[in-house]
């Protein structure tokens, strides 16, 4: 993927569909409640109206998770309470379907495919989970770029054609989720990068690191945006530079979704990083977005601020996986189905207010 | 049911089973995931285990919604943006399934059942929707009683049946739904005066109203604490005097459900001015609550404060019918599925910690 494509598709983004979006209001004054007593459920099924140019909107008929996994450099500094192993480990758990994310996405409904964007050694899973392999793991960004510009373009590219392959399966809603040891730590360089928040404020303990980690973790972040601070803020070299492979693609995917009018859940605070930059290459692209959940670490409410966006759950999650954004499901789901179930005063014979 | 019954019952209430939170603990150590990562999730496995005595905690088999419905005097002081006739009208459509309950309770796969147990006038429905009719609306509670106390034991009675029945029927979790014009008020000034609160404080827009029916609505509240000053805090004089048939039947069903070790979501402010009274009769029943959101009746927050419970949801929703505990429900079923379901580290051959 060109830098020039990637601008097409940015521009090709439109806006949500005003007249739908009135439409879905007209019909909320007409079901049997008080206006707005069903809170944020009302905005929801408003905005799905917008993004579907449908009012009302149609209930999901095919929802998708896709993980994107990878490794990062950043492990061996010690940022994480994990071995870097475990993220193979983990994207064979979530082949077969142990993990908390698999558990939570049957009970919403949702399917999931894990992709190997960037992991490093992992040779024993079918072809189709590598198919968009990038590269094995992402730099230390506090020494060295997490990828070179090309490969940027190339998991962009790939998180791009992730989105179309759903989409064209008949995806109508869309998760993604992280898996790495060690990723918080280049989501936290991007939202300091992009949000302009200091590392201190912005740094997490992840998995759930000591003092000692997170004091590492923060030094990391620190020396990658120091590494990295002549090199602007231009969308891919932000993600070569402090992202990785694996927040590329997730970049792409969010972008790709957007351009395919398909709405996307956000999950925690690596995806949100990928967000972030969407936001810098299609400002139009955030409106397809909604938040699931607020995690525990400091930068998803950096980021999530910065972006304007207010979280449906607040369940102190801190997993990744997409868990949270599954969790937000029913949620949506509760939204569109009382739009389009409910019955009207009229249908029900109730007196509307006097 | 006599004031000795309702002791009897109150004192069977049980406590949390603390070895099996113990054994859950342990199990979630072992699950494929940093301990704490899923958040309130983990803290809810705990407590069902707590409450059904079992390691891990059992999935939900059967889920009932029962909406109290009943009509309040105070509505001809113009303390609603509706007409009394709409809870008759609401009620029937409840019954054909057009309500916002139904159609969530649908998706959440909940059972719904309705009660009048206190609604003026409405004769031409099904037997067994009357089956615990307690009297045609609760009194206008500034000027009078909302019952006379055998009418407070009566409702009091029903409710516990109403749980009894559900729970002989299978039920493992419970809602309690309410569906009234003019609830709010009662439940207002039964969480002043069991929570302490003042009426400006405390009263809230219910279904919409504008300045002068919220300024009518305070004047009802003070004008109830007022007239019913000097009666003391007993429980059921409190239900008589400030609530209502159908939050008295309410009470009952929380502390039968305690009493039968059954969970039960709260809902909004009206199932929550419910629960204030049932902590006043059994302390230990209010260890059987989660509170599934938090509404925009301010009695709402203050009652869940005093409680000690902290909202799943916050979702901005301020309709009743038991809609918000119905949000809640796929957020216990995944924290029960994910205790149960996921992989444990040995299993998954995934590294702990190091």
């Amino acid at each position: 993927m060109t830098p020039e494509e990637i601008g097409r598709l940015a521009a090709s983004v439109g806006a949500l569909d005003e007249p739908s979006m009135a439409a879905a209001y007209e019909r909320q004054l007409r079901l049997t409640k008080p206006t707005g007593a069903l809170g944020k459920l009302e905005g929801l099924s408003l905005w799905l109206a917008g993004v579907q140019r449908a009012a009302p909107p149609r209930p999901f008929a095919r929802r998708r998770l896709v993980v994107f996994a990878g490794d990062h450099g950043v492990t061996a500094r010690g940022v994480s309470a994990y071995p870097a192993e475990v993220t193979a480990q983990m994207v064979r758990n979530l082949l077969a379907g142990g993990a908390a994310a698999n558990v939570i996405a049957r009970r919403v409904k949702v399917g999931v495919r894990v992709l190997d964007i960037s992991v490093e050694g992992l040779t024993d899973v079918p072809p189709a989970v590598r198919q968009h392999h990038v590269r094995d793991g992402s730099g230390a960004i506090d020494k060295e770029p997490a990828t070179t510009v090309d490969e940027a373009l190339a998991a962009l590219g790939a998180g791009i054609a992730v989105a179309d392959e759903e989409v064209d399966g008949g995806a109508d809603l869309l998760i993604a989720g992280d898996m790495g040891i060690g990723n918080t730590t280049p989501s936290a360089a991007l939202t300091c990068a992009v949000a302009g928040t200091e590392p201190v404020d912005t740094v997490g303990r992840g998995t759930g690191i000591d003092d000692f980690a997170w004091t590492r973790k923060v030094a990391v972040v620190r020396d990658a945006l120091r590494r990295s601070r002549h090199k602007g803020l231009d969308p891919v070299r932000l993600l070569a530079e402090l992202g990785g492979a694996d927040i590329a693609a997730m970049t792409g995917f969010l972008l790709g979704a957007a351009a395919r009018r398909t709405p996307v859940i956000l999950d925690g605070v690596v995806p949100t990083a990928a967000a972030l930059v969407v936001a810098r290459i299609s400002p139009q692209a955030v409106a397809y977005l909604a938040a699931g959940h607020r995690s525990t670490e400091p930068a998803h409410t950096a980021a999530l601020l910065h972006l304007g966006l207010t979280p449906l759950l607040e369940l102190d999650l801190r997993l990744g996986e997409g868990t949270g954004a599954l969790l937000a499901v029913p949620i949506l789901d509760a939204a569109v189905d009382t739009i389009n179930d409910m019955a009207t005063f009229d249908d029900a014979g109730v007196s509307d207010r006097s």
